[in-house]
């Protein structure tokens, strides 16, 4: 019987640069090879595209795959669940190491592919296939990898289930069990209990929003606030500015309908804006109101800009990049009054985001709001939801796979404290069933 | 010209006993006469219903209007804006010593009357008068009550208009503008804005949430997260309790309703849950579904829970009290099983209700919580949104209102520091325009 | 060769019962038996002194050493490092399963004894032995025990090293390397530098501070606080009741020195006052100032609250029981009113202790400070440093022990990432060096 | 009789750019003329120096003084009570408006002095006057100014006091009762008896650390903690560098005596260090041990740490700036390798400061300690007292002082709470004897 190893590459000392890889016998597969934003977000000399991997890895900015070295076996695919750049962001840099195909949903797969284009240091030749949720596809004779459908805060997010002869690895990084999501269908919760029946040796799980009690609250109370917020706004002759993850497709979904309601026409504004929401359209896997235009460059972005203050700011409704202060973004460049718009008393920016837990975003993102308060700006905060589970979702995880093994993930050590607690809920114990793993680590699961 | 003077009674210290007085010429109009619960919470002793008025001004748990004696002026209504204990709770204790009718909403003004048979100690002899949201009443040749339409966690809430002949006193404790409530209409701001054209001599306004940006999320959103943890339940075969404010009518609809889409019967339990819900049904501003059932006093609720063991905890839906883990609560008791019900594995518990931040509301809770789980108990919280306006909401009040002068109540000093920044959005100043007073502090008005 | 074992009996999920057994070969030394206060303290009916083990266990008040059964050795001693009750407050309950002697430091030997004579349900047989700081003693022919001389928040406070055939076992439960103490020497870090060179097998140590850089504030910084907060009131004419950790006696001394700095006479007022003090005082481990008196039972206490009375409240500082607000202690008495003593504007009461972290405490303290400052109490807060090492000071351990594996006990999981971080500085692994335990787990160590 | 006006410019509504008016009849003294940093913290393009004083009031900078022009009377004096730059760092911007002397003690008129050698925009030709602690200065026939000894974070602070026909204008800002300071006597506490005795109408009085009950630690402990962490390192071989407020002559006083204790030759380096510490020295206000080095530009410093290499790490300890990861500070500089000193394993890094709470300063605190710590830094924190007075100390002050009049100064609206609550133990009523302003406010006190 072929043994199961799990190597922790990355994401277990801290929430990004997601890499796990997962030997059956002498077989590999890697599931994400993601970036951490960190070590790089307080460092302004940062050229990514050009540097070399072993750099970013020094820098604690990208899994340090070395210790894939010594693993014997041969990687056969490398599995992206979703494009967040935690999961994806490294693919550029460490992919071409791996003579095997990179397996993702369409959307993860344009996003990937756009990645391997901006790089400059390295060329990554490594076929990209992509594979539908609810679709399967055979590694080998041994293994087949299936995409069971989440929900997460982007599109086209599942769940890895690579199947074994010693049953099932769910790799389930990121997700939430948004039963009324608003695009996309709920969770397969059915095919989760089949798998579960089927057997899992071990579960490899993010751990995040473990502290967290009940469920996460569904993408429906984030449109539910949204469209509030933006309904009051019906006889208002201000600009309205809302800014979220250019990535939140949904969300994006959601504003540019209500934009719509209240005959706004949606704009969107900004490179990564730009970018995500092209790629979903032509994929068809999102359809924005009729009118909806997107702008990259600042050439265009400022142009259209120019075209609000004269039409009149109340005939628009501009979704731009910027939550996190980001220095260069679209908020921070209407902020700073380097745009052709200047804030007005009375002119409303909504974040329907929130900030992402570091003194740097902090930091830029206080100073953002102060200029835009200074102005006169009204804010609105916290028009957002996550989108990792809760305790509770995890519990119904656990007691839908029932899982031999369960290795937290995603997260640094205190974090997965609550994968400790809700598995001896079920009676699973700290390093017998429960195993705690650190960037680096290998671990043969005991057969 | 009448002169409009301002006497801060209660709840300007503290968020609690809230009583206001407002003299306008040589009448006077009292808003409010509310109990403050925390030197009450942590003594055991305390035996209200029979303790003097004097005594419990003294511990600090009821407004001390002995300030009123100095005041020149006779007083000539209560005007009580919703049923909550802060504002209603303590006028079965000061209410005889004015000779005038109370006035409040129909639903409040049941409350009171319930309020006032229960008091062991005086006798009350004022009338009391319902008058409904939008109506008004001809308090004497000067003055005219109105109650203009507002949402808030109890049902039936109203911000009251004073109007005079200098303009209108409007006493704005507790609101928030939902635009989409469960019960009722949203709050009538068109009448607002005529009241702000007609001209408002002062604004007497609750400081609570200003910190939080935005606005507060609507009911709906609570019943979104009630209905989806909920729903998620309907092939389960634990029992289900929720618990959450017995007075949040709203929200116990919402419940019921839920209930009975996974066919299972609602079954209300507690003391105060069948005092407010049969009080609302009554009065016909709620519905319950078909078969939905009170039980109040121990022996019935224990006879109903001996019924759902017997039959099956998953016919049932259990909405019980105890979310601030109060002792003699039916959590409480249910905890420590001292009811016929018997927490399993499994068994789910909701809080649709925030803790109360106090030291004593957060022990409490912590150990109910802590027995629960013990017990193997699912905790379900967050299931709640506040009853509280958020910054933008005030903001909106005053755009619409634009009074002369303002007066932050409801709440401690530091609480009211953001009416000062936003007045300063509208150039009010303090002291000139924005006024902070403290229990027993008294203001004229300038004219 | 033989093997060791440890077991994780108690204190590895929570701060508190902690109990360590250690097997070597077929013997087996236990380390610590003590007690769980937050299960008890909100519950009011708990008779400890007539209950039996097992209910106990079954509450998570004492360790669950039913796990014992399974280990195969003989237990040859149970070994106590200080006279905590989170470390010696179960020794009466769960020491008669164990045929072996009691081994700790003369003072924490008397605590011993006092604990095992207030026992009514279990009689406790086992001999205790008195065992000064830097002494050793022969537990059988392949097992010495030894202890060295630490600081902590107790007086004779030591780190157990027991000398194996395979190297030493290091139990650090509870340390400050307090350079500077108040009563006793500096820790022996010259013994322990020899004992890392003799060779360290396993280091079982505290988690609790880690989070807090740097080393922790000497003694000395609680005394200069303490007595500057007392020195200022020498023209006081005001009650000064300082309220104090019973067992502190360092503390302890520095108050009743500051009283007398001040011609105050210090007394000592309530139940665990009396033993603590006492107890050191018959040993010599303390000398109080002349005219210091100890009273302990509430007619004693009140007696002396009336001569304080008669006398002048200048003429005395008062050391009371109470910091936490437990019901019944001496200043909840005060505060209260309950004692002959009437707080009066302008008295003092200064707490030389911190809140231990926990919703019940929180609440209770909360209290007594509304009622304290109700009645123009002044209050002191924070005249305190704590007992425990913060993570510079466990990097100086490591760097003298060299241990082979780490085990960080006391404390629930999450605490223990702090060893983890630590750990990585030395070059430890997660799991095949640092191992994290929780109750009831047992590990035999890597040869 | 006289009346007095008090006319609150700035730091009324934040912790900076503090000043304050005094008009007594036709005449007006202004105390203290002070910069705000955080709207430039974040702003990397501002170039002070060369700025135009509208400018910076309009970013919010500096005190808008044009308040002043409406204000009827003649400017006196100008009078900064200590060295810090929220209190006089926009002298140099604002001071020549105003034809009259700038009256400071002698160390902080050294600093006035470079502060308006080093502007570059306006040519400041106001007279400056050294006035000692415990000195008398006769600004007019009506008016006599008073500095009372105080202690703060910087040397010879004072205590305003000025004498006029209808009682003492007390202005105290910024202080604290340290009875055992490290440098100079304790604050003068008989002569603020007498003068409470005399009569003071108002109390002008900075509202910090009212929040924080007791007194606040003497200097005394930072010694105690400074000195604890240094002479552990008597046999290490490793860097030992210590960040702390360049103004914080004691501290570095104590820092560089503790270096001599183990042998290490003291140097202080970067701009700040030199300018302050040099200065105190030259003012014979400090006397650092024989030895001690002090360099502040670029090229000395690394000249410094080229001979700190070379003749080895454990000969030296490094006093540095950067505490608050400001860019360009010495151990910024350090941390990113930009010296000639590299850090290695073992290394010290003491801090001796606390961060001042911004988000900006926890950002980049943030960024220098994750470079250090890469680099194998130890990190100390902690090792700090503040400067401002604690509520027993405000207690004392009152109690002392007895003013008629209070304005909490020096701090936001909610900030002043504390006074307000302070206030009400002593009598004191909101808007009737204490005052709440915000800049720009004027307040003519009632007789």
């Amino acid at each position: 019987m072929v043994d199961i190893e799990v190597i922790a590459v990355g994401g277990y000392n801290e929430v990004g640069r997601n890499m796990t890889a997962v030997r059956v016998g002498k077989e590999i597969v890697i599931f994400d090879i993601g970036l951490y934003l960190d070590p790089i977000t307080g460092n302004n000399n940062v050229d990514m595209e050009n540097m070399h991997s072993l750099d970013l890895i020094q820098m604690g900015a990208i899994p340090d795959d070395t210790v894939m070295n010594s693993v014997e076996g041969t990687v056969k695919a490398i599995v992206c669940t979703h494009g967040h750049l935690d999961h994806i962001g490294a693919i550029q840099k460490l992919a071409h190491r791996y003579n095997c195909p990179i397996i993702s949903t369409p959307y993860t797969n344009e996003l990937i592919k756009q990645q391997i284009e901006g790089e400059r240091k390295f060329s990554v030749m490594n076929k990209t296939f992509a594979l539908k949720a609810g679709g399967k596809y055979t590694i080998s004779q041994n293994l087949t990898l299936e995409f069971v459908r989440v929900q997460h805060s982007i599109i086209d997010s599942v769940m890895a289930v690579l199947h074994t002869p010693v049953g099932c690895v769910v790799y389930a990084n990121d997700f939430k069990f948004d039963m009324t999501p608003v695009i996309g269908e709920a969770p397969d919760l059915a095919r989760m209990r089949e798998i579960g029946k089927e057997g899992v040796k071990v579960l490899i799980v993010e751990s995040l929003n473990l502290d967290d009690r009940g469920y996460s609250p569904s993408e429906q109370v984030a449109r539910l606030r949204v469209r509030d917020a933006i309904m009051r706004c019906e006889d208002d002759k201000n600009a309205i500015i809302v800014s979220t993850f250019a990535s939140q497709i949904a969300r994006i979904k959601t504003i540019t309908e209500c934009a719509r309601e209240i005959d706004r026409i949606p704009v969107l504004l900004g490179r990564s804006m730009e970018r995500y929401n092209t790629t979903a359209e032509i994929l068809k896997q999102v359809a924005f109101p009729q009118g909806t235009s997107i702008y990259g460059n600042r050439k265009t972005t400022d142009r259209m800009l120019r075209r609000v203050l004269k039409e009149g700011k109340d005939k628009f409704l501009l979704v731009a990049t910027g939550h996190q202060g980001e220095p260069g973004s679209m908020l921070s460049r209407i902020a700073l009054g380097e745009t052709p718009l200047k804030i007005e008393r009375g002119d409303k920016v909504m974040f329907s985001a929130n900030i992402i837990p570091n003194p740097t975003n902090y930091a830029q993102r206080a100073e953002v709001d102060r200029l835009l308060m200074r102005q006169g700006a009204r804010i609105f905060d916290g028009l957002h939801v996550t989108g990792h589970a809760y305790y509770q979702e995890h519990y119904d995880l656990l007691s839908m796979l029932n899982p031999e093994h369960i290795i937290p993930s995603h997260g640094p050590f205190a974090m997965k404290g609550g994968y400790v607690a809700l598995g001896s809920e079920f009676g699973y114990t700290l390093n017998k069933e429960v195993h705690i793993m650190q960037n680096g680590d290998r671990l043969v699961l005991p057969k």
